[in-house]
């Protein structure tokens, strides 16, 4: 089948890659789009050392088991299951997780790949694949609210106008914070205004934020980030990048903030807000390329500016 | 009258500083016995860019004002007391304060100084000048459970085996925590196990905490402390090293760590501790030395594995 595949530091489409077979308690998916997520562009930068099959945002159509026939989302993190992390509940922590194209586990941009029948979600009719193909991100956007519990909807900074940050500004502004948007290209982004979103131009304002979220996808913006935030505010960090980068924590420490890593989340929550119609995914969206022209596609989303880039494979209802 | 003032990089005693005038709220205080603190030893190698007295750390006796006479120690931020930050409760995090000894205002390391009288607490008769010297200390280490609140007293790390990773392992262990303690310094430290504390040597169990305290004092501690970190646990930050170095934060992310930096605590819940003899100083005090010798005294604080050093002023009783 077509997939697109990884090697070192070599990411190409190859024609010849062989159909997976589904271990137990694992189905056979067909991908219908797929997403391209800024980690993938990191991961052929040589992030996590990744080989394989790249891609892990997908809306696809179950090719067995329970959810045979019906389009499905996915959680990426593939836990054992009886560890002591996932009886705790933090299977997105499983030690011996593998992560869909990016760890351990081939990904999406393939005619086929497999998935823990449990991790799938059905999606409603009436959310359509370029909207559902963006649960993934949505789901990590809402992490964040996950992490931070009860805590007071004040003022909020959302640094990085990039794939993410548009998403988790208008998460964030769906909760009932106050969001601004600071970002490099904020230039016809005047659709974000209308999801409740302040655009604040490339610097945030000057009195501190109890809430930042770092998710410009550079390593600069640490410093930024900690700088905007208010003493004992929290900063929630979303951007990973590959290797060390110079950062002074001092002010971390004097003015005491929360420095709240955040990853994955669930995907119920994130299928319903985009099931509600709560988020706008339709401005977010790129261009749409074809499997067949899926290094076309990186080349896309890899440019300045770019949003997000979708991956077309196997034919569309 | 004689006092330890530090201007750009050069740190000494000098005979002739005017002795300090109180302004409105404010009383002068007698300096008895100040401990010096790797914050001061920092602050001499540029950290802050501080000028004036140091010392921070200390008990004295009060010149005038409602504890005149008596033996005092005090909360070393002076709040603007006025402002919302300070309305929120926040005084240590005032954006107008100074700092005693360490950001615009004169430190402890001298015959005499001024602090708000709000700030000062009487000690208690039955604990010693050489006890309530770590007031300070105690306080800063407290903080951690001001900030951790209700999470579940499990296994934590302690990494340094400083004056401060000392004092941090035996109020967390005092408070329930099972605290393994990491350094270079172990030999010797055979009594902090009487105080609950197993010396784990220079490594860390291969099983990681959900608590870990980083307080080696030394850039480098970071990565150790973010590896030994386990999935969604908090890692308290208490280095404050000057300026930049470098940081993989990937697995922050990752693994969804919490990052708590911690500076300052509440000074009562600190002298409670030590008037119930619940933290073990006598141990941790290195050597003792008049004010006369202080610049002798902070060669002995910097060199490695030195414990408290204290500085006498004034007359003991």
């Amino acid at each position: 089948m077509n997939a697109f595949v990884l090697e070192g530091s070599d990411a190409r489409l190859v024609s010849d890659r062989r159909e997976p077979e589904a271990p137990p308690g694992f189905v056979r998916v067909r991908t219908r789009l797929a997403g391209i997520c800024n980690t993938d562009l990191e991961l052929v930068r040589g992030y996590m050392g990744f080989r394989g099959v790249l891609g892990h945002e997908f809306v696809g159509e179950a090719v067995e088991g329970r959810f045979a026939g019906q389009r499905v989302v996915g959680g990426i993190n593939f836990a054992c299951g009886h560890c002591p992390t996932c009886a705790a509940g933090l299977e997105r922590h499983c030690p011996s997780r593998t992560v869909l194209g990016i760890m351990g586990s081939d990904g999406v941009f393939a005619e086929q790949f497999v998935i823990p029948e449990r991790n799938l979600l059905a999606v409603p009719e009436q959310v359509a694949d370029e909207t559902a193909v963006f649960t993934e991100p949505v789901a990590a956007a809402h992490e964040i609210l996950e992490q931070l519990g009860n805590v007071e909807r004040g003022r909020a900074l959302v640094l990085g106008d990039g794939k993410l940050g548009l998403l988790i500004a208008q998460v964030l502004a769906v909760e009932g914070f106050a969001v601004d948007l600071a970002g490099h290209h904020l230039d016809g982004l005047g659709w974000m205004e209308k999801t409740g979103v302040t655009l604040a131009g490339n610097g945030p304002s000057s009195s501190p934020y109890p809430l930042v979220v770092e998710a410009t996808g550079s390593p600069e913006g640490l410093t930024t980030a900690i700088s905007a935030t208010a003493p004992r505010g929290v900063l929630v960090l979303k951007t990973t990048v590959a290797g060390s980068h110079e950062v002074d924590l001092a002010p971390v420490v004097i003015n005491e903030i929360t420095v709240l890593g955040s990853r994955c989340g669930s995907f119920q929550p994130a299928l319903g807000m985009l099931a509600a119609s709560k988020i706008d995914t339709e401005h977010l969206v790129d261009s749409c390329f074809e499997l067949i022209d899926v290094e076309r596609a990186f080349q896309r989303a890899a440019s300045p500016g770019a949003r997000k880039v979708l991956v077309k494979a196997g034919p569309q209802s």
